[in-house]
């Protein structure tokens, strides 16, 4: 979501997702289900959270570093958001002092009323926009991408707020699920493509919209269905619903990796449950590349569903092979002399009884820099494992997300450097394999991926980016980092 | 530990573990080291942190509320705590404002110099012997019972502080776990039956002991051997390492309930592999208990060691039913109208496609109060479970422990207050079953449960204290909470 | 400088400066000088405090509730404003939980580059102002009346900066000193009738601005003029100072009680010491209202020059009646059973041994509600004394101030609900008088008040305001705390 | 109290007492009067504040870092303390992390029940007491030498609590004015020289203790009389007051610089105005060194009430040529370019207007270490005084204090290393003199000195110490800071 480092370089060694949104319309307590909603979507944003209320006169927002427990377990916290309407955010990375700033949902008191916006997504034309609304004397509070569709609504001649408010997405390119709050109720949609989550469901009389359904689950709502790519759904307090549809039709292409990573295991994505899209990931890694393997363990815990399937499909029993501490939280100072990877260790550490001269198929959902894969193919030869077999629920990640995943440049990213055979010897595995493209897309319960007209977006597996990338065209000039063919078929 | 409310009531369902305690003694960045180990055992308490070092020349003590990585995560912090020596200790819970008094490592100005101690255990008459202390003129910090053993300690007639501190330990019952440190450098102990763990390790030149054997693989240490029950180690800075035996030799009684629960997977306890003995617990229950099902569910993360030893014992798949939230935390505040649950869901959520439709063996570690195995067990049926059948790792928790665990009163165990049938009702099962105690010694690696000498401490499941129990009897007078025949079978 | 409440109504018994600005172009440290500066003028507003620095490339802006030092006092927060120019704020009050959002300099990034303004005044017809930007799609970050000034800069027409900027100040009314720093350097300005103090003083190559000379004395810059009403002072950072004079020329009418209470008795204001100034007021009251006395007591600190006038124009001696504690910060919680005036008390305790039997003249600055001068005549009488007679250094106090004071409505004014021999009955003291406006013209050096064309602004006590109040006129409709013909000479 | 650092060094230019004490018995609220007058009592204590309470059952006890209003201003807090007796205590410097622990009123469980210790002044034995305590087996919370009585009064082999301490209190050498609370009530008393002051007074039915009188004031309560040297008051819940004198008879030596600088100037010490015996001391100076000035200008606020005496005997107008900051707090980083005593200048600055051209008599009423003095002087030159005329309100202060006040070590106060002539030179004043001592003892209201048996404990001007300083003479052997004759009469 932030304009000013997309390709910011993070030290964990996974993607991060960097939103994830909730509202309610129609509830007492609103705010009370909306923290308990933003905090079934923590995995998708830890480092800070906002919330946006409105009791029908007034709009009150709290934002905060850290946690939704952190800011808003307590009574006291959402006493200062009152009303039946709430909006909130959870989001990844927030940098420097200012960064409060940033904190979503944003507001913005416009000619016709409050306006609250939460953005999960990236648009790619942000900075472009931006640049033509300072001219015209606009101040922007933030140097978020949110706040560009904020200004271009609020100068916007049309004259109702949904009107502006579609007038001012129509300028917009990338992808975006966005719920906003105002004075009439709130509106939920989803960019044409549908490339980031969001999903409708009820609770008693009123309406919530979430980025998963688990958070639907957590609140006690019903899953309704999903917002629809280029749909936009408004809800006012009478509890009338009315769905718009003003962007045309295109195919969507909601973002593959959803599936492999970033969605809760128990979440339904695009009417699949992740849970068994994960397993049937293993499923087709054991057809694809199996291995003789005494053990499947896991890198917990997102690798454990993959590991399942991959143990279900081979016989090979399922152990747990590393143990994952509850406790990781923030970086340790190391000792000086040296404890061989005590980071990793502190968060996985061997189940060396059960290792001990074994051969084992180790399952991970992704590799991102390499790093972290060689530190526990390590650790499991440190426990004395025989043979570390290594297998990726996903296939190689050679390209950068420019909707609203905090990738890594195509030159950190293992899969951006070199091709599997010098990953396998990179990661010191005595075998490497990934799910290849196909394999991925029957996981995911299709044929395979159609290739001139693509069901997903899976730009950071093959480079093909469903949209305009104004800015990075922009900044980079002959775009070093994008394919020479963009958009033609690349099998991991 | 504390003196004050061994039996006092908190709201989680489960024992709680009251301490881990980690020391080092010859290493470069001691404290460093300590806290790595502290953070490796923070299951064992999540409540406060405390650490003391000594540079050769000064004693350095800081504490706080919270986690290991609350307090001693930076460079700044660990920066003032100097020196090649280091205890600390983790501990669950103290209560009120001047909790911090509580919190450990204890440290105190003898005439032979500074003494730190940090404990594992509770001492049961520590009441009386600290009614006895004060009338001779002691001025106590704390309510905590390690505060006695420092007095008896520094009064005791003895020349020198290894003798002045076996002195101490003579005159007290209990359980302990014990690691001091001395101006000569650093003494660990175990009570005469060993009922709290407690090992030995090596890192370098540096000895390193801890609660479990996590501890020293995280910090990259080699696991030399347990501190033996009644053993007193010295340890000096020029490494020299005695073992004394002041207590004379009884059957050991090790706690039965670390394989169960307290002790990591990963860990070795009493020489064996703590994930292969909750492993086989599933694999005794699936022959003692075996129901027909279509998956074994865990109850994440405890009951899965278990559920895949049933998985493998029965042929029934072991699935993710129920998906853990890594971001637990505070409690939230729940909102007015009501959602079914919400506490439970926030932490465990149903993997509700997996599940619907389909007959569940529920696994989990234990039932204490029973009351969240009674709204998991709905959470299962609201996502469609056609049956429940709950199979339980350990057997029935129907008394309380007085050596330094945290246990509700036996009214309030749900194991002390009905037989299983009527437990069965309690939490809505479809069928429950615990593992048999001569199942859970089957497991642990011996033939059964020898009654005359049990090999383990299992007062909480059978009421068989291997102590005298001074200050309960003191308050209780005819003590209601004991077994009429404590020591008598009780298999459960 | 709030724009919703100029009559708000705060607990202390004083009229309340609401701001005081400082910037420095020029100076290695800007920041560290700039932090001195504020300290100096901590007087001028308690509240809340920032500082904007520039280092040639970026603007980094810091702000916080409570004092200079609280906020600017270390190394590593001054280290996070580089740069060597840079502007700062104190300010009265700001409320709620999003009062940050209001604490000065605002900052803007215009189409020009970095804005950022520090103001001391407030704009008479911000809100109508307001209102028609937010009906153009301006988004307002603050509901501070300064913004509105950023605001209209951005939307000029006019193409430097400069011009901007006086196409700004051209549709503001009201009073206004201001500080902005642009990427080209500094500005300073002072409205056209200079009812805001400014004034410029040089610290090696430095320039410096300050409400007030004491904070060029402190950081050691040396007192060159004040900025003139009507004036606009750019300076580069090259050093270059160009005097502008946009406004055409009026008379000046600079706020009188900046002599009477605001401006530190060691500052120069309007080209005249504050000290005797406040000492003249005090010759003044003793011919105008001589009394037969033991004492001239004054209440501290604000009365004590001119008590020391009064003493040696009377012949009466001045002695420390009352004794001011120099702890007073925050309310204390009072005991159930009543201690008679504690929380005066805390302040303001008798000098009882010197007091007793005595007549005293008791000096006090002003009268606002009366309240805590009621409290002191008891204070005194408890204390013993025989005879207490209240002189006051200031005219009365019966209307609003609308220019960035602080005032109560005027129904709360004690001038304004009764006259002279009422409000000595109300403080029951034995007599009370009030220098005349003609003697507080003449106490700052002037022959009398010129009542066609007043010298100073002295709206606080004849009701004759400067100005249009554009916003009070809309909200009052007939304005009933003006009085009937505003501008009609009123001696107090 | 601090039994480590007596001498300890610190940053400001004055002598700090080190403590304030006050106690209540028999009042609703006892807490918030405590609070209350604690506030009053700040001046003697800033760095830390504690308090305890008693309902008739337990005692409270909170303490905290900084001022009383930081941590006893609210209801909230002052709840944590119920019951109708408290005892409270200010203190000047705790040091390091542990500071807490030193913090006062001391609490112990002893058998007889609570006891809780408010101590004002220096056990001079205090070390070679708690050596022998440790010998013995007793354990020190804390680095206090307050710990040492309560360790004394809990090994005391008399029977009841009364006995117990008197017993302790037999084995102590020092100044100490304590106030103690008991299961049994209040117990408050001097040591035999009533070196420290301390005052007894009551409020409705309650009984209230204070170092000063400005306490009582505060808190409404009536001042009764000053505890007696060497008395011992017991207060019980049924108000009875017995008053004991265990220790016999010898003459009184109360700390004369209580008069010079510590207690308020609306305290009554000794039973005289202070305010008065300041004045008189500016009245013997003026007497003693009369010089030809325009102004007499006090160092603010310690040197007004001697400046008023100096202008009143010489005729020559007082003014305030030098004005004080309110809001001083921290100390700030100053700018790396030097501006000329910027530290100084931010607490009192020159009022430039006044003093220019003019030769003033400055007044002061001590020198310590004369770094301040210096810059004073030199803001008044740079300001353009003409001649500076410097004139101390107190002998010159040569010798360390050990009872209870922080001084620097003889090496380090000026008057320690050099004569008034070089004094002079140092501060670079026209001229310097100081009050004699037996001006000063006028000034006190006694004719003057008696030098065989002195009216005051007057040690840091004379070097006659009162008692034995059995700590110090062990510590540094032949006693370099000690006069050669100790008690021969030394005039300033």
């Amino acid at each position: 979501m932030n304009l000013t480092h997309p390709l910011l370089d993070h030290d964990g060694d996974k993607l991060h997702e960097e939103c994830g949104v909730f509202g309610v319309i129609g509830a007492t307590d609103a705010s009370v289900i909306c923290a308990l909603g933003l905090h079934a979507l923590q995995h998708r944003g830890q480092e800070a959270v906002g919330m946006t209320s409105f009791d029908g006169t007034e709009f009150y927002t709290r934002r905060g570093m850290g946690h939704v427990a952190d800011n808003f377990a307590s009574g006291e916290s959402l006493a200062e958001l009152p009303g039946d309407m709430a909006v909130g955010h959870v989001r990844y990375a927030t940098t420097g002092g200012s960064g409060l700033r940033n904190v979503q949902p944003l507001y913005a008191e416009l000619a016709s009323g409050g306006f609250a916006v939460a953005h999960n997504g990236n648009i790619s034309n942000a900075m472009a926009l931006r640049r033509e609304l300072v001219r015209k004397g606009a101040i922007f509070q933030s140097t978020s991408d949110t706040e560009v569709i904020i200004h271009l609504t609020a100068t916007s001649r049309y004259p109702t707020i949904l009107d502006k408010f579609v007038d001012a997405l129509r300028m917009v390119e990338g992808a975006y699920s966005l719920i906003c709050t105002t004075p009439e109720g709130m509106i939920a949609c989803r960019d044409p493509l549908g490339i980031r989550p969001l999903v409708m469901g009820k609770i008693g009389g009123a309406i919530v919209f979430a980025s998963e359904t688990v958070a639907l689950d957590v609140v006690g709502a019903e899953f309704l269905r999903p917002v629809a790519p280029g749909e936009l759904i408004s809800v006012d307090f009478d509890g009338n619903i009315t769905s718009h549809h003003p962007f045309g039709t295109v195919p969507s292409r909601p973002c593959i990796f959803e599936h492999v990573y970033f969605s809760r295991p128990d979440s339904i994505f695009n009417k699949r449950s992740v849970y068994e899209s994960r397993k049937q990931i293993g499923v087709q890694l054991a057809m694809e590349s199996p291995v003789d393997a005494d053990l499947v363990v896991a890198v917990p815990d997102s690798g454990v569903p993959a590991a399942i399937g991959y143990s279900q499909q081979s016989g090979i029993p399922f152990e747990l092979g590393i143990i994952r501490s509850h406790y990781v939280g923030r970086t340790f100072i190391q000792p000086s002399d040296g404890v061989r990877h005590s980071s990793v260790k502190r968060k996985h550490n061997a189940n060396r009884l059960l290792v001990e001269g074994k051969k084992i198929v180790l399952i991970d959902d992704s590799i991102v820099r390499g790093t972290t894969s060689l530190k526990i193919v390590q650790m499991m030869r440190d426990a004395g494992a025989k043979e570390v077999h290594f297998r990726v629920a996903s296939p190689p990640t050679g390209y950068g997300c420019y909707y609203g995943v905090d990738t890594p440049e195509r030159s950190k990213l293992l899969a951006g450097r070199m091709d599997v055979a010098a990953m396998a010897e990179f990661i010191q595995a005595d075998s490497l394999a990934f799910v290849s493209i196909d394999g991925l897309y029957r996981a995911v319960g299709l044929e395979e991926r159609n290739d001139s007209c693509p069901q997903y977006c899976d730009a950071c597996f093959t480079g093909d980016y469903p949209t305009k990338l104004t800015d990075l065209m922009e900044r980079e000039g002959n775009s070093p980092q994008l394919p020479l063919s963009a958009g033609t078929k690349v099998h991991g």
